[in-house]
């Protein structure tokens, strides 16, 4: 079956044109002017539309057990909820349950595989090292999970000490995976932590103070250092503070291989939000930091030291345990309640799989500070560069995949709960005013979202076979 | 209301004595040979019954994560198996998912109290120690929690260090906790597990072959020996191998406060059983041994050298995802086929809860080895009195709760997993021939069960507020 | 050279027996009654006296730095006591100072070669475990060192952990070395030091009572597990409590290749002596124990569950700094008062590698509780068996080394300094009243010490390249 | 008594004037034009000379144990070779051995005390941390001892965790004292030194390329995000790549209280001097690295990063063991020989305290690129000022004591072994033209150097009772 979809502005990383574009069945097949289709074709009108790859979202959390409870929205939900505003591929991670990391992923992906609305990969996390772990590292990448997780921090819990993470990264230097670090001083948190609570300090703003930003700003800097040594890339995750825009900018002048992303709650909130009296509701790892760390943040993506906005999505209800459909059930799970008297207890993480691109588009684009190539490049093409998915995704290329995105830039919105697909009650966004907003989303050529109207499936998105790292953005 | 219990033969773990036995509301009050009542009274005859105690078995795991999954008897379902096989007392275990000992409890008993159908305690994990920890163990003696687990295994995960446990000891032994130990050298298991993998050895009986009974003997007497120096009670879980009854007895002998319990698993099944076809639903931790060990541990239960037999009950599914009903609705778990082709993935447990008094009558008492005052003071008194509960719960006196097996020593049962209602789809006891079963099962005074029918409800059992630990059994 | 020792009653590990030995050079060559040799020859009248196999004392320290000073005896004084109490055969340590073992065995050997006055070996401490090491652990054999020695204790310095011990076991016992291990818990140690020194209880007596003896017992159980599951062989050092014999007779008898050593210091003294003025002088590690412990380890002695007795030789001056020979010169080193303050900086180690067959002699022969043979066999005999020396060492059989001491049973000696040729100021056994003593040692055929006169040489002694551990004793 | 100079021109820190200074006993007393004095005075005319305050080096190791031998500088040849070349002022390392903190200084002071010929201090090294040793470092100050001393590499050895660094810090901080950093990543180390081993890369060269600069770079960024947190100041030591120097830059730009020093070593060197025949005399560490390191360094240097220039002073004998007077004695000590068949035996270090002015005056002053003034604060002033010593030392105000050195710039010479004192066989600069040398050395007040003549003697230095650190230089 053929798509054409005409008189729409094409907008990539790097060009922006008035062309059409011919789909069929799940891939773009054609693009150019004035194109002509014969028959049996669905003919969509973008005038006035920008049409753009579909947003990709490498660092998601889906169904993700913590603290005795369980992120709030699982494949499904948070598959619709990234595709209504805009995002047509994410990327989960999986945990190292076992050493087994095979099975890991392949357990994973027997509950993921049915559920996903768009496209997904996985990244796995290395958070147990030894000889058996080394060995199996290199067969992830015939199995499409090109890409690897680490920390400092999460002592005793997550965190490597820094001769794994070098043998990490050396193995999968030399096997095509590219390594991603969670930089903070797990060594500092903890003993903050632990001074915090035998002192009674037990509010959410306690959880920012007991996660320095000095210790995510030397932690970038040893993961720098140890890539260096071992030659291989590495991509820091959530980039929070000015001082890790600056290593991150030293390491790549003295020719390490570093990339990084930041995500939409640390350009537009601050430790202040945490003192808020629904402060639990900005508590994530790591932390929300100062207005200047913004400041530097987006002169970071603007002089492309930073190559991607992700959104380390990771809701929880914020307002007491609400029934939510779990495994295909209604089920109650509890959120942030569960740290209402102690900020350890807090599950960590926010939405905001579907908050990024509107929000972004106002606030870059509609601001006039990046433009519509430069928000392509970060939300879509960049990521998918660097995760081996380009160019099947992030671009409109003849043979991509029919991702794509119709973007009203007129369309005005008082965005929040209300408009989010995310499943939580609440919204970091709550009431801000967006100009410019999807209108139609195809994934894989099919219209997933339409003016409102949700039309995907749970199993229509696909498991993507990420293929080997190969080279620096 | 008050019941009578009329012309039974009253066992516990002293004395047996024909007597009758009266109830009021939920406690006996009055125990007597020609017990006459007034009015409104329930009669119940037990001509030809024993009237026993209710079993208590202190060492159960319900809805237990692991390997992401979750072990497959709930708070309700795992609640009822117990009672239905004449056990009216559990007690589960909290784990640590935070620093804070006191939320996580709360935490748990959010979740349990409305749906256990007798009485349950909680033990409380230790499994990270840092000076917040420290401080809040002693005030779980008030929240009637007076009992803590520690491991020796598990390294990077549940294990601590030898002057960890020795300060868990000290400080548990200065306010009435009494501490429990998991005895097995982490680090032997750690290095034997990997050596297996990398030669490709998965199949279920390496998960005994790399978890050596001498690890577990040596554990047990660095456990001993940290108890003698912290001076304060140690209780030895799941013991498995002759080796720890010697040095237990050993231990004992030269004054350290040091108890122990047995399995049922341990003393019917050997090692030989994990070569079988689905050996996988006979996987569980510390694992399975020889005939030998068997022998040993008989022998010390028989000379007091152990004093509890419990069960660890921890059932997963072994054919394959069945539907269960989770948070009050049908969800597909899945359970021992994880490890199909990885032991190091089997979800590891076995179910027992409703399984051990019918098996331990049979083959204690119907065997002739046991009288009925031993078998009813291992699995009903002696863990009462441990765990703080006695006389409340294992005894029959006026005063204790009413919680009461009417035992039928003639019921002849083809045991398995028709009978057992333990939620999984295999029972470790299938075609067994018993002789003696419940008859009838009261928790608190009212009948939960009665000749094959089921009357409990969740939410009817109670929290119980164990006493701080007064002394060895 | 010929030397005819006739008249004399040759004592072995076996048998007691009038009869002649002829020496040629520096071996035995025959052994009858009646011996004839026609020239060139001494002939020794040992009429009266008993002919012993001279003594083996496989655990000495010699020149060993400690705390910023060193032990007081290097290799030639140490070498030369040792013979002037009937001890022909010493075995010292090489430290692990670098990761090439074999360079430190060649460094100790560039210095001992040249001073020992009587034959030697040397055991290699493993005290930090890495890939390199152990490639490097089956190349000590051709260097003739078959022994390594390894910790439980002194966390952060020498101590390895449970899973490197047994690394190192399996690769020991895979290349016929025989491991040793100093068996304490270095947690409770470190914890408990740290406790008494923060509440200011420093005197010499907190020196034993920060080291419980129930750390020795279960290290010793933890040892022989490790071993047995390595199926290797263990030898433990300086037994010191009843329960580490109660441990090794239980492992042997459980089939664990399990042997021990104990030391006189452990025999005749009680933690009470570091309650003394000069306390400090008794003070080592593991530290002395009670008069129970005494009883047990000579009823293990005479059971045979412990098959030798060394000495841990390590003195240090006690009363103030003596200029001493130090590498040739006189200088002045620090002893036992650097922890005058502290027990904490007190040198550990005593006197003891020239005491010990004096002193043993009266306390088991003369009190007519041990045989000369069963004397012979746990002070020569044994250890030469254990650590590859027999029948070269150890023995008067043709062929063997002519190391040999002619004992006098009836010279009554009022022990001392003034007797000891140890290199330090103060004897363990100062006044005691012994009755035999050596009146001649012979090193090599050649006589090193007569009747109060020494005629020994540095370097006339030689390294003993050791054979391959062959069997249990 | 008093001593007048006349006629010199003086130079300190921060200006350079002539003037005539005036000296009573041990201090100066006056500094002016013209002074004219009474009687019983030694007048010295310095006309053509500078007047320069003793030079101060803050970072020399004296009698230092390492690998089983020791380096060849003891107290008194070390500090004579000090002032000979115009240092009148060393700080020395005292050593862990024990917890007992006090007590370790106490030691190293009867030793030095009695044999330095120039005044001294102590920094003492935290290499292992509990609550005791924490509860003793408050105590430091008042003993003068106001700097302490950590690692981030030599794991298992010297090497603290992050959070014990960030507990010395704070502590260290909140009384006065100063922390010094060893900034190198051990894990990194650790694992390159075995890899290269097993390869059989065993030559001087592999000894820097497995101590990689990044490595040194982070720790630098690690030390200062801890000192950040912990409000407390680091100093740096031994700075040898150019990323360490962009590392403190950048710190102390973002307000962090960081200073550091290099060591000539790293302004001359590069790791091309370590496959010279005779390598193993250029092993020290942090090794040498490049040509743009040393440009980067010099930069830091003039634009005051880099605040001081010491030494490092750890010689040791390049061939083979010479017999040298130790503890009062002449003895034989093996040197770098020891490592002739493998780098990691090579006693780590190289001998430089007086080498360090001469070769600094003719490179710095003499090539025009730093003024007298930046040598003096460089080498003098700055180390007195940061570790509590000024003015008392590093400046010729009146009351300070009466280091001087009397510097003749146009004396000429070859410089080498054979003009150095240190105690080695063998000088870095050997053959250098050097134009500039101290004419006279004068330490509180009394002539110790002259022309060529030494006329120092063993305890004529004292012990400086440091004050505590006051604010950034």
């Amino acid at each position: 079956m053929q798509t054409l979809i005409k008189n729409g502005v094409l907008a990539t990383a790097t060009k922006t044109e008035e062309a059409d574009l011919l789909i069929e069945d799940d891939k773009i097949i054609s693009v150019g002017q004035g194109l002509t289709v014969e028959d049996a074709v669905e003919v969509i009108d973008a005038r006035g539309l920008y049409v753009l790859p579909g947003g990709v979202d490498v660092h998601v959390h889906l169904d993700l057990p913590m603290f005795n409870t369980v992120s709030s929205d699982d494949h499904y939900t948070g598959t619709k909820a990234a595709a209504c505003g805009g995002t047509t591929t994410v990327i989960d991670f999986v945990s190292q349950e076992t050493d087994d990391l095979l099975g890991c992923v392949a357990k994973l992906r027997q509950k993921a595989d049915a559920r996903v609305a768009v496209d997904y990969g996985l990244h796995m996390n290395i958070t147990h090292l030894n000889p058996r772990v080394e060995e199996q590292i290199p067969l992830l990448v015939k199995e499409g999970v090109t890409s690897l997780k680490v920390f400092t921090a999460y002592n005793g819990r997550l965190r490597l000490q820094d001769h794994e993470i070098f043998r990490v990264l050396r193995i999968a230097g030399e096997h095509g995976l590219l390594t991603m670090l969670h930089a903070e001083n797990g060594d500092l948190i903890e003993l903050l932590v632990q001074e915090a609570c035998l002192n009674d300090r037990k509010s959410p703003v306690w959880h920012a103070r007991t996660r320095p930003a000095w210790g995510a700003v030397e932690a970038v800097m040893r993961g720098a250092a140890l890539a260096a040594v071992a030659q291989a890339p590495l991509y820091i995750v959530h980039i929070n503070t000015s001082g890790e825009v600056d290593m991150l900018r030293y390491a790549r002048d003295h020719g390490v291989q570093l990339m990084g992303e930041t995500c939409p709650q640390y350009l537009f909130f601050t430790e202040d939000d945490l003192a808020r009296p629904d402060g639990a509701g900005w508590v994530c790892s790591p932390p929300l930091r100062t207005a200047a760390d913004q400041q530097r943040i987006w002169k970071g993506l603007k002089e492309k030291t930073v190559q991607v906005i992700s959104t380390d999505h990771c809701p929880f209800f914020l307002n007491g345990t609400k029934p939510i459909l779990y495994e295909g059930k209604e089920v109650a799970i509890p959120g942030k309640e569960l740290g209402r008297d102690d900020f350890t207890m807090i599950p960590n993480g926010l939405p905001g799989v579907g908050d990024r691109l509107p929000v972004l588009w106002t606030k870059m684009v509609g601001s006039g500070e990046f433009s519509i190539n430069e928000f392509v490049a970060l939300t879509s093409t960049n990521p998918a560069r660097i995760f081996g998915m380009y160019p099947r995704k992030g671009s409109l290329s003849p043979g991509a995949d029919a991702d794509i995105v119709l973007w009203d830039p007129r369309l005005e919105v008082v965005y929040g709960v209300a408009h989010a697909q995310q499943r939580t009650d609440y919204n970091l966004y709550e009431g801000w005013k967006l100009t410019g907003y999807p209108l139609r989303v195809l994934s894989r050529g099919r219209t997933v979202y339409c003016d409102g109207t949700w039309s995907g499936k749970p199993g229509n998105g696909k498991f993507i076979h990420r293929a080997a790292f190969t080279g620096m953005v």
